[in-house]
């Protein structure tokens, strides 16, 4: 039996391959950094030497809370392999060699969890270093570094304590900066920094340099259950059991003088996609410097002119990598006395707009397939693109009137308008009350996500394209501005001030920011949607297209909702809502007088006045999707929805009875009022309900009040016999809502196919045309097979299926007890949001499987909210849904998605690191289906 | 080929066993009473010779809407031999043969279909018959009786329009019975009736023999489809695609003299169930004027001095049939001149009492085992039993008020109080509006059932035992007193007349009557519950427990309601509703105090005070369960429903908001008053939802309020312990109602078992117990194997379970639409009143198969209202649930119909008609459990 390896060393990725066959596996035992190192370094790119402790390591010391036995031991060989190759021994003042101990898990979560460098500085190696340098202050200020991030991130003293030393000492040296601090300040701020982690922690700061990186090994593998790693996974769907490496690596120095630098880059451009290295460096650095943007960084391109030689070699190994891993690359380097480090490579996060671009222009450059540029953009990145961007006459308007404030980095594009607020609790506090936030900030923190994901924009006034702020804000989605160099914030005061104008912004203040031009206004700027010419989209959503099964719907209950959807791809309407129709403001009183009508003559001439209303609206829809079904719903909703609300008119009842008896006002207007108050009452009374969503309507509502149906399929045929009479293809479809006994059904369509037929006798016109049900009752899915019968399609109505199966009525439950549930945990997600497979979806399968029994030539499609939300989408494909209908802005999302989900049968090569839980659920479902 | 048999004589009992080989195939061939007759025939009884045309025929005739080809000639032949067996010859003047055209379905249906006697007379065959039997009277009678029933049946021809010509003739003769008019004026009736025929149907009267049998044939076929038969059909549960057989026997007569009679007997009294023959004879009568109750009969006891011989021998036959058939039989008999002839027996219609006496005295007797004892009697007989009788108090006191109003036959027992009612379609109509109403009439009919069906009782002022009233009150359960001659019923003046005080009666008087006495009382009279000390029905329950395997619980709420049902039978309580006793008088306003307190401290308090009072309550229940389990649910409504109504509390406040503002009463006072009910409207308003069914209760609100539970658990447990330490044995389940996802029942069962465990650590008391929960939820039931990871039992709540699964409110549609779906025909039956086997039913099946997939030893109960409903008892024995639980008066009911169930799946033998469409239904749902 061979000892378990716990430490591998960054050459030795042969080694690991012999256990970790794919580079899934790789990456999920060495972190994504610590793989991608062992893979520059295979590679022959210039990596310090260092070692990686595994992911399997952190769980066991998770699980026991210790190091496995064996570790160390096998840490002490690699380190010892980790001196050789570098030439420096660990704890040696002749010739220091110093680690950095850094986190890294297989997903990346930036800036998550904990990082100490410059381990091994023991009063002796400072000395040495600072002789071997010539460079007291790098040296001290090394060590100064140590302490203050072992000392916060090892022995949690407050990072406060180490701040206020800095700040005092800046003040009595009259400078704004640490780095205009002389070395004998740092070697006095090395001492009072030990005093406080003393004074803090109860324990010394331990000047061992093998203590110190256990200690910082075993620091990191903790910060991997810490409050704020814990929220990111949860935010960002990343198991909790997974763990994370820790990787040593020897330490490269980037601020040893003016041939030394750090700094990061892309290999294109992440915001636009276009095909261009962009980043930012500082001479004389240390890595901290750029991302958290405290000094103004250098464009990447300035680096031909500073240091010539590295740049051309940074820029070969850009492409290199970016051609190796055929993916757009985040990297990080160091130049240390003008040699060059490559200290990490990963996968770049990216803008929507910079997703869809990279993917195609990949396939263009024949790096990937279109296969997989399909695959790498996401469902979300198409729904985020076609959210609402500032009109540009506002715009240009909002300039004129001296209302742009100031101008940052485009790091997230979209619009957002929301009220100025300080800090994250404050903004979740707004954001529940149903506030517009956006959140500003100096820079952000991972403690300022929670605030960040409440808030509907970003704004910080530091950092740069790759700050903190700006990778969140991508990775979420959220508009965002960073370093607004214009915008002083204070957050203290809970103000900001705009520089050039003294404009004082308090919190509260509504401001517009364009994270697409990095603009900001103040007040709120129009919006409008975005138009869908981008080529590159148009390109990737027809790649799509070839690829997917489903077919994708729109719900659209207007001409020009359909015109809408079927310019964004729709093929068809897959529900139009006609009581949406009732409601507008010169049909309502009509609608209102029918329901209220006692006698027939009356209800049938009101029936009369809205069937040629009805018939223009159907004829619309048909022109509109000319040649593509239109799937029309007839009256869903109670009666009583038409009507005053019955709060309102017992009030007004119990006001005028009592001003009645009381003589105020003329007695004759009076009566007159209270009588046609109470009439309106004693209406709505009668059509109350103790629970409506369980009561008189949809079919129900059609077989107790057969008129109101009729009139709408007599006015859906009529419509269709013009439409084809002009020349237009129609292809109607009659959705019967809330069947749950195929008698039902029998009933009413029977009904109903006799009045269709009358009218196309009567206009001798043949449409074809089905007639099919909602499935959006239990019963309905659990009785499928006799439903299937008589209906010649289904379309599950989720949103009613949800409510039934769960027993929630979502307008109550959604701000009361369901949030409570999300927030406690109870339930893992929103099922209103995307489909409860277990519940819901299984008696989604068994409808399916079930109506096909009886029909085989079933059409089944699904048009509750959930048809638009990519995870549902993948369980419809899953089941065998014939299609999806979506608000015709999703359409774009669906297209995709359904793309997704029938590649992911199909292909293994699973580019989305959150989509690894998939196969296991979708193995389980197929089995379940079987 | 063999021909197919349309016509099977009497004799041929034996040819029809060569196809139909049960009895029950036989029956379905030739009807109820033809095979009766066959096999009366088959055992050397006096039967007059006929044959029978088969349902086969009927239903292809109705499927043709004409006779099978080869029919008429197989009629033939059987009437050849007919005349052969008989020695009299069909249309034949000197010697003729006159027959009976009767139907006879597999299930009986007296009365609900036609018949024709005397077909064959021709004016020819009546003068031959006038010679032949020298009686002229009766010859044109006969003639005169085929000519209205003919016409009637065949023809069409209104009944009333015979019956004026009828009154008229009496008129002038002075005479108020047809028995006194003499022949001639009978032989002018028959020739004024052959003109109404005429006159009416456009077509005469077929003076042709074998066209009348024809005639008659097709017209008892076609029978089977009238509005009458399909009522009663559809009331009693009859499928509809049987057909009857039609009878084609020779007719005997029982009006040819003193000699000659005709009468109805019971081997068995068939109110009472004592072991004496029963019945009624006329003498010189035919067989309608015994059942129709126009001349005061005999009782059968007579006929032993009347017609000594004869009687000796039918006493002999009855008893012969009744061994034969392990049966009371119903028999029909005629006396022609001395002789007897059998002319029907069928298995006795009975009472309750009588239903159980019998079957217990016949296994007493070893004719029948206890099994068969106990499949006999059925759960509705139980149920019926179980019905309010009047207080013997009350009684007497009514008498002595003399409020006694008349004594009729007691043919229907039970106790029935309601407003008099003169026609079926007003009792109708009034039942609709919720009135009781009590059904009197001269006699009834079979257009009067749906009036019989909607009223409480049915009184008859003539008519005898077997009378159609009679009859159809004990089939359907309704208490009736008949034949009370001491009233005069005018159902055109709408009112009854009290002979000897000549007091009146109009219609909406309320009348008490008691159809086990047979007395009828002025005004209301208390009912109470009636003991269940009769001997017969503990023996026969004795027996049906020892066949079930469900165990009966019982839902009880309170101490007295559980020792009722323990005296009942029950095994344990199923069901405790522990929020019945939040809304006692003394405890509502702590419980709305509760609701509306804000202060942690409050609520304490106010839960310190219910606590003490639920373990009062809880004591009680434990005490009197003694040693079998008690089931007790945490508080399951939602909150609102202890507070007063929203629309009150709103008028309240615009009433004073209206009277402050116009100053109307003390200003202060009224300030206080408003802003009270201010404050009550906003908490009233803070609870309110949209869909209360859907909304914050059961589990969710114990998670969301968990000190409300976490009260109740407390209470539960102190009284277990309580009761330990007094020598009680306590088998607690806390049941936690409303689950749809297993994380709630996680969360809520840890928390509360939790509390148990620090009760019973603190009382140094182990209590074995169990928690659970309800199913009653479409996704419980769907996920049941992850709920019975943690529930250690199911208790299906079937009426929440179909409003969920069907999405319907049961308080809003049962007056609403889910009553006009009974109507209309588009729902079978309530689902509320009997599980929905196809949908409520799967549901149930899977939860039950996913449950004990997960635990093999979870215990699955019921404790809807379907708990107590035979039907649903039989599924739930289907399906595999371990136990029942009903209201504490349905135990006995569901005892029996758990035995029936248990017995169903052991036995072959159906003895319920109705049942025989079970097996393929149970094949069925074995098949979709496999």
């Amino acid at each position: 039996m061979t000892t378990k390896s716990w430490v591998y060393g960054l050459e030795e990725l042969p080694r690991v391959q012999r256990t970790a066959h794919t580079w899934d596996d790789v990456k999920a035992l060495l972190g994504g950094k610590g793989a991608n190192l062992a893979e520059m370094t295979r590679l022959g790119l210039p990596v310090p030497p260092g070692f990686t402790i595994t992911t399997e390591a952190c769980r066991e010391y998770l699980k026991h809370d210790a190091l496995p036995k064996a570790l160390w031991a096998q840490v002490e060989t690699a380190l010892a392999k980790l001196e050789q190759r570098s030439g420096k021994h660990f704890g040696n003042p002749d010739n220091p060699l110093l680690v950095s101990c850094r986190s890294g898990a297989k997903f990346s979560m930036p800036g998550m969890m904990d990082t100490v460098l410059n381990i091994g500085l023991t009063p002796e190696v400072t000395l040495g270093l600072s002789k071997l340098s010539g460079d007291a202050r790098f040296a001290w200020d090394s060590a100064r570094r140590l302490v203050q991030m072992f000392g916060s991130v090892v022995m949690e003293v407050p990072q406060a304590a180490f701040e206020a030393v800095l700040t005092e000492r800046r003040a009595q040296r009259g400078v704004d900066n640490d780095a205009d601090l002389p070395a004998e300040d740092l070697e006095d701020i090395t001492h009072r920094f030990k005093a406080l982690v003393l004074a803090h922690a109860g324990r010394p700061f331990p000047e061992e340099p093998m203590a110190q990186l256990q200690l910082a090994t075993e620091a990191v593998f903790r910060s991997w259950k810490g409050k704020r790693a814990r929220d990111y996974r949860k935010a960002a769907g990343i198991p909790d059991d997974l763990g994370t490496a820790v990787n040593v690596v020897a330490m490269v120095f980037g601020n040893l003088g003016a041939d030394s630098a750090t700094g990061v880059a892309t290999t294109r451009n992440v915001s636009t996609g276009e095909k261009a290295l962009e980043g930012d460096y500082l001479l004389n650095a240390q890595g901290e410097d750029v991302v958290a943007g405290t000094r103004p960084t250098r464009p990447i391109a300035s680096l031909t002119q500073d240091l010539p030689e590295v740049a051309q070699e940074l820029f070969a190994i850009a492409k290199k990598l970016e051609a190796h891993y055929r993916e757009v690359q985040d990297i990080e380097f160091t130049v240390e006395r003008g040699k060059l480090w490559m200290l990490q490579t990963r996968d770049a996060k990216r803008t929507a707009q910079a997703a869809v671009r990279i993917a195609v222009d990949l396939v263009h450059e024949r790096r990937i397939t279109r296969k997989e540029a399909v695959q790498r953009v996401k469902p979300e990145h198409v729904d985020f693109y076609l959210h609402p961007q500032f009109d540009p006459e506002a715009v240009k308007a909002a300039r004129a009137e001296g209302r742009l404030l100031a101008k940052g980095l485009n790091v997230s594009p979209g619009a957002a308008t929301g009220r100025l607020c300080f800090d994250a609790d404050e903004a979740v506090r707004l954001a529940k009350e149903k506030h517009d936030v956006v959140m500003i900030r100096a820079e952000t923190k991972p403690d300022d996500v929670h605030g960040m994901l409440a808030s509907k924009g970003i704004i910080t006034s530091r950092g740069g394209r790759t700050s903190h702020a700006a990778l969140v804000a991508r990775q979420f989605g959220k508009p965002a501005v960073v370093g607004v160099m214009a915008l002083e914030v204070d957050a203290e005061k809970r103000e900001a001030t705009v520089v050039h104008t003294r404009q004082v912004l308090t919190e509260g203040t509504e401001v517009s920011l364009d994270g697409t031009t990095g603009e900001i206004f103040l007040g709120a700027l129009q919006t409008r949607q975005p138009s869908l010419d981008d080529p590159f989209l148009l390109e990737l959503l027809g790649w799509a297209d070839s690829f997917r099964q489903l077919k994708v719907y729109a719900n659209a209950d207007y001409p020009r909702d359909a015109e809408r959807a079927r310019a964004l791809g729709a093929q068809g309407i897959g529900l139009c809502r006609t009581e949406h129709m009732f409601f507008e403001t010169e049909r309502l009183p009509l609608v209102q007088q029918l329901i209220l009508a006692r006698e027939p003559e009356e209800r049938k001439a009101l029936l009369e006045k809205l069937q040629p209303l009805q018939r223009a609206d159907f004829a619309g829809l048909f022109r509109a999707m000319n040649g593509n079904p239109v799937t029309i719903r007839l009256i869903d909703p109670p009666l009583h929805e038409f009507l005053p609300r019955r709060e309102t008119l017992i009030r007004d009842v119990a006001e005028l009875e009592t001003r009645a008896r009381l003589g105020d006002g003329e007695g004759r207007v009076l009566a007159d009022q209270l009588h046609q108050k109470q009439v309106l009452l004693l209406a709505v009374d009668s059509l109350h309900e103790e629970n409506p969503m369980l009561g008189l309507r949809g079919v129900r509502l059609g077989i107790h009040m057969p008129e109101l149906v009729i009139m709408q399929v007599k006015a859906l045929f009529e419509a269709a016999c013009d439409c084809v009479a002009e020349g237009v293809k129609v292809l109607p479809r009659v959705m019967i809502p809330l069947v749950a006994h195929a008698n039902e059904l029998e009933v009413e369509q029977t009904m109903l196919e006799r009045v269709a037929k009358e009218v196309m006798d009567r206009r001798h016109t043949r449409v074809s045309y089905e007639f099919g049900t909602m499935i959006e009752i239990p019963r309905a899915a659990l009785t499928a097979d006799q439903i299937a019968q008589r209906a010649q399609f289904f379309s599950f109505g989720t949103n009613d299926l949800t409510q039934t199966t769960f027993g929630i009525s979502r307008d109550d439950a959604e701000t009361g007890f369901l949030s409570e549930y999300l927030e406690k945990g109870i339930l893992p997600e929103n099922p209103f949001a995307s489909i409860d497979e277990d519940g819901v979806g299984k008696l989604m399968e068994m409808a399916v499987r079930l109506g096909r029994l009886t029909n085989a030539k079933l059409n089944v499609g699904i048009c509750g909210e959930h048809g638009g939300d990519p995870k549902s989408i993948a369980f419809c494909h899953r089941i065998g849904l014939d299609s999806v209908s979506c608000s015709p802005f999703r359409v774009p999302v669906a297209r995709l998605a359904a793309a997704h989900a029938a590649l992911e049968g199909a292909s293994s090569a699973v580019s989305d690191p959150l989509s690894t839980a998939q196969p296991t659920r979708r193995s389980r479902s197929v089995s379940r289906a079987a």
